[in-house]
Order: C-alpha cells, then structure tokens, then sequence
C-alpha cells in the first residue's frame, strides 16, 4: 500500500469512525475526550482545547475531505458548547467545564482560546454563515490584545526573570493562516511577519539550529531549567507551520531553512537506545524538571511525520524521506492499537503504552487525524510525482 | 549489620556529609539543591520548599544526634536566607527565588510556608532564640489564616466544584507537634483534634481503608480525575503523623488504625509486577492524569520505611514486619547510588534511574535523611527489645 493509500485509509476507516462512534455527548452536546483503550467514556469532563480541535477537525474535514452533513453535525455540537458555554462574558474561554457545561477551571489559558478561535474558523468556512466569522475574529483579537500577558491575574512569576515563550507565537503562526478567510489582509500579514520573525530567528538558535521554548526578551539563552528546555516535537510541528507559511509566500529559503531545522531538531531529539522522539531535553544535558521525559508521545510523532512530509514534497530531500521512513516504521509499529482501533497517546521510554487509553485531558480528536491527513495530502502529490511505496 | 546500624550510618557517613560538601552557597547563604549525580551544581535556583527542608534537617540532627556546631551554621544558612530573602513583607513565602534571593515565583504555594515554620521552630529550639520562636509562631498564624483559600489570587478553579484537598491537615498533622515548644496547649490541641478528624474520618475512606487526596466538603466521594487519585505514599506519610499523635495521646486505637491503614495502602499501591510503589493510582483503575503515575519515587519509599518502623515499633505486629522487609529490599536495592552516594529520587517503573540527579526543584536533603534517621531510632528500639538483624 503506498503511504497516501495507508494514511488515508487510517484516517477515514478507523480513527475518524472511533471518534463518531465514541465521543459524542448526544445530551449535553460537545464532546467526551476521556476514552478507555476500548472508547468507553471514563470521565466526563470537558476540557476547552479539545473541544474547539474536535470542532475544528469535522469542520476541517468537511471542508477538505468530503461535504457529509453528519462530519459538519458533529462539528456543529462542539461551536456550540464553545460559543454557549466555554466563553465568559468577556469573550475569553474557560479551560474546562463539566459534562453539562458549568464552568470549572478559570481562563488562565490563552491556548483554549486559540483553538476555539480555529475553531470558529474553519467552521464559518463550511458554513459560511456571518457569526462565526465574527466569533473568529474577535476570539482573535482578544488572543492579540492578551499576547503580553496570556495568563492574566494567574501569573505567578514575579518578573524578575522576563522570559519569553515559544508557544504563542508558533500556534499564531498556524492560527493567521487558519483564519485568512476572516481577517484582513494587512492583519493576516502582520501576524505572520510577526510569528515568522520571532520563531525563525527569536527562538531558533543560529548556533546550534535547535528551537528553545523560552528565552531572553532580547532573544538570548537563559541558563534556567526554562531556558534549557529543549521540546523536540513542539519545534518540529512549528517548522510545518514554517513551511505553510513558505509556501504561501513563496519563500523557497525560509522552506529550505525549516526542513533543515527539522532535520536538525530529529537528529538531537531522536532515542538512539530505544528509538522514537524524547518528549523534553534540557540543552546542557542536565536532568529536565519533568519526570515523562523521556517518554514518547502520539503527538510528537505525527507532527515530526507531518513537517517531513511536506518538507520533502516542497525539497525532495532524500535525508528528509529517510527520516520519514525511520519515524513511520517507529510510529506505526508502537502507536496504532491493532485491536481496538485509533493510537495509543503515552508510550514509555522503551516503546510500550505507559497509559492505554485513547483520550483524555490532553489527548482528544486532533494529531491523530491532522497528522494523517497532513501525510496522505503530502504523499499524495509525491506519488503523483515520483512512484514511492511503501 | 542490624537496620539500626545501616540506617545510622548511611545516615551519618553517606547522606549527611554529601549535602555538606556539596550543597552550600558560602557566597550568597542558603542550599544549592539541583546537584547532579556527582553532587556537581547544574542549577543555582533557590526552592524555599527545599530552603525550609534543609535548614529544618540540620535544625533537627542538632537537637536529636548531637550538638554540632558546623550543624548548627549549616541550619543557620538556611534560616537567615529564608527571613531575609524568601520571606514577603506580609510573612508569606516566594515558592523560589535566585541563587542571589531576587524572588522569582510568588507565595501561591502554602506549602512554601510549612516548611518555613518547620525550620524555624527546629532552629528556635536549637537555638533557644526568642526571635526564632516568634518566627515559627508567626509563620503558623499565617498558614491557619490563608487555610481556606491557600492559593489565594493564584487559584484557577471557579468553584463550582469544591473539594477539600488532604494535603494541609496532612501536613499540619506533623507541623503542630513540630511546633509544640512553641504553641500554646490550646493551639496545639486545637490543630491536633482538627487534623486528626479530618486525616482518619474525611479522607481515610471507611469504605475501602485507603486515603484520597481530594473529597467533597461533605467527605464525600467525588468522581472526577481529582477526587479518584489515591497519592500511596502521601497517604503512608500521613500515617505515620497519626501514629506519632497517638503516641502523644497514648491513643492506641489511633496507632491501630493508622498501622492498618499502612497495610492497606501498601497492599493497593505495591507494583506487583516489578516491585516498588507506584506513584499515582485512579482508584476506579482508570488511567490518572500524571504520565509518571509508575514511576518509583525515592519519598514514597522512604516514607513508607518509617511508617512501617513506627507501626511495628508500636504494634509489634509481625505482618508489618515482613513487610518492612520487603520495602527495605526493594528500597536499599534500587534507590542508593552505590558509587557516588546518596539516593537516586526518580526510578523507572522497572527500578532503573529515570533521572540520576541527587537533587531538584523537589528533592533536597530532607525524606532520605529524615527516614534514615527515622528508621534508626525505630529500630534500635526495637532491637533493644528483640533480636532482630538484617
């Protein structure tokens, strides 16, 4: 089977289907993320960073894949809980709430936002309807106007150390081109000069090529356990963001600078023991605060899976489709449950689920089926170009 | 060589001189914690937490092993960086500050604060200093003040689902016995009834013999992610805080159902494949939010050899003994760096070091010295009483 045929074939027969059948909370709308190995419901909590990827993902698919009115009602379920639920009167976004809606953990996280913005985003373009176009853009003026202070009054750092963070910047990256068809064109610009400077040369270091998660407001290396921190599959998954934005502005060099980065990035992260992407690094090779380490994780894999598809369509680089190769063979041999269906989310060190279950607070309908979809698109135009197989 | 003689001496000739040498900061006061497994400084952030723990250690062998002076000024360190440095202008504490004491994370954490009035009480009765005693006492106030919204301003929930969290009775359990010379007899007594009915009715289940971390104000069970965690060290620890007050009260039955609690705990929370105690557990089985829920932690080990040389001392039950024995084996086999000293913190769920640092943001010189210390006193009275040898 070639590699678009077994992405696409994953993506619309098991792990879509799994998320149809298992997450959808008929009652109270929106969506259950904590599913078992099996896809039975655990815990009914709603997180708001996995509810606007599961309305981004059908409406995503709706508008790419195929015009099923039950992909656009699943999405449908999801706006709505967002829009008559997770939002405060102020327009910012709870980051979870129960089953029925009450709110449960205040907005201190500015990420909920970004993807409800998505959200909105891509389900105004399935339907075309003025709201959510106008909900878009004012969840992302808000993302805007909170950028130099996203956690608000729940900051807890005093200042004395002013970092800046990777994260913000490399989902508005994502988030400006999801969004082309709300903003305006100067805004539209505006964020990706502005996302484009600050991830490929604030955060991407020119001495090492690696991508750090906080430094120095004048972009240099804090020697902290923040400073140090190295995330391998959050720099990777920035790098496609990188390349999206290459591709629509033409720029062969910033392409070619993110594959290598890519590269780079895989080359260090990379378990040479047990093979897979470490989840955290510390550059000086110091022990990371955090205990997961070394754990290998669902999300990590496919982003790597999808920078180095694109990044080989856009340079036909044979090193970037070596690397493809190493990362699938590791992927879909540990993380697919064979048995149950969909990917396992938390592998240990040595390869096998450290939790077996297929969603939770963190892990719901969203890097599984982008990343396939990334994949079979890439694959789809080299193949059609190239006769690669698998 | 009996338990008594292991634990002193790896106490006194392993773990205590390796914080000496390694973990003081001549130039600016107070503990270097992050040590690599050399004991090799590779990050110079001060954690009050750990600042606390230190201090009150040395505080401790000062006035339980002997008068030391170099103990004394080691504990002193610690003590004057913590009233000068740590502490706000409203007598809470900065979770953590640099290595020069600019403060760096805010007082959202009372736990900060605990160990402060720890190491002040330890300190004020080594010292007899009136300056101290006023210190610790002032520093409990504070603690009782903020009990019923100890993260302040920093606290994300909205409310809508208020549980009650084991962590502060928890800990004041220990922190009033610790002040004893410095509270009144009503304060003591008020604090020793409130933590004791809350420890052994609220949270030690009737049900199942086990402790949650988080139950409805009613003592009730709450089915969420929160209210199923079962912490099995947290829970051991605890124990053996009830067994000192049922010492203290000459309360049998307290040290009675406090031993039996430890069994159960122990039987629950054992790894029965590899060995070892887990880390976090969901007490309906289902997959707990914490990604190092199987990781072996150095405290939970350590916490556990105390608890069990209390209950034993105390009830002579040999059940407890047998296993002591086992949680000495595993312990003693996979914790101690045999090759440059001291304990490792973190193992892998199969036993092997998931990180070799000997100190972090979390583990500092406090559970491997003060179980050692513990577990030495417990046995050398039981030793003086039978012929027990390992």
């Amino acid at each position: 089977m070639s590699y678009s045929e077994l992405y696409r074939n994953a993506l619309l027969s098991d792990v879509i289907p799994f998320w149809e059948k298992k997450s959808l909370d008929i009652e109270h709308g929106g969506y259950f993320t904590c599913l078992d190995r099996k896809g039975k419901v655990y815990d009914t909590d709603k997180f708001t960073w996995l509810q606007g990827r599961q309305a981004w993902m059908f409406s995503f698919l709706y508008n790419n894949v195929e015009k099923k009115d039950s992909w656009l009602n699943v999405a449908e379920s999801g706006i709505t809980f967002l829009k008559d639920k997770a939002m405060t009167s102020d327009g910012t976004f709870y980051f979870s709430l129960s089953r029925e809606g009450k709110p449960l953990i205040q907005p201190y996280n500015i990420f909920s936002d970004c993807f409800a913005a998505m959200a909105f985003g891509q389900y105004a373009k399935a339907t075309q309807k003025e709201e959510y176009f106008e909900l878009a853009k004012k969840t992302y003026s808000s993302i805007l106007n909170r950028r130099s202070n996203p956690k608000g009054v729940y900051e807890k750092s005093t200042g004395n150390r002013p970092l800046k963070s990777f994260s913000l910047p490399m989902i508005l990256s994502n988030l400006v081109l999801e969004l082309e068809e709300t903003l305006t064109r100067e805004e539209v610009e505006e964020t990706i000069d502005y996302s484009r400077k600050e991830v490929m040369t604030t955060f991407l270091s020119q001495e090492n090529g690696l991508v750090y998660e906080n430094v120095n407001p004048d972009g240099s290396f804090n020697d902290s356990f923040e400073g140090r921190l190295i995330n391998p599959g959050h720099g990777i998954e920035a790098m496609w963001f990188m390349i999206d934005i290459g591709i629509r502005l033409k720029d062969q060099e910033l392409i070619k600078t993110a594959s290598q980065t890519i590269l780079n990035i895989l080359e260090y992260g990379w378990d040479q023991k047990y093979g897979g992407i470490f989840y955290f690094l510390d550059i000086k090779g110091y022990p990371p605060q955090q205990l997961e380490w070394n754990q290998k994780l669902w999300w990590v894999h496919l982003e790597s899976l999808v920078a180095l598809s694109k990044a080989f369509l856009h340079t036909k680089n044979p090193k970037i489709l070596s690397w493809y190769d190493k990362v699938h063979k590791y992927s879909w041999k540990h993380f697919p449950d064979k048995q149950y269906g969909e990917w396992y989310g938390y592998l240990d060190r040595q390869g096998s689920p450290n939790l077996e279950l297929k969603g939770g607070k963190w892990k719901g309908c969203f890097h599984v089926p982008r990343g396939l979809y990334q994949c079979w698109k890439s694959f789809e135009a080299v193949e059609s170009k190239y006769s690669l197989h698998n």
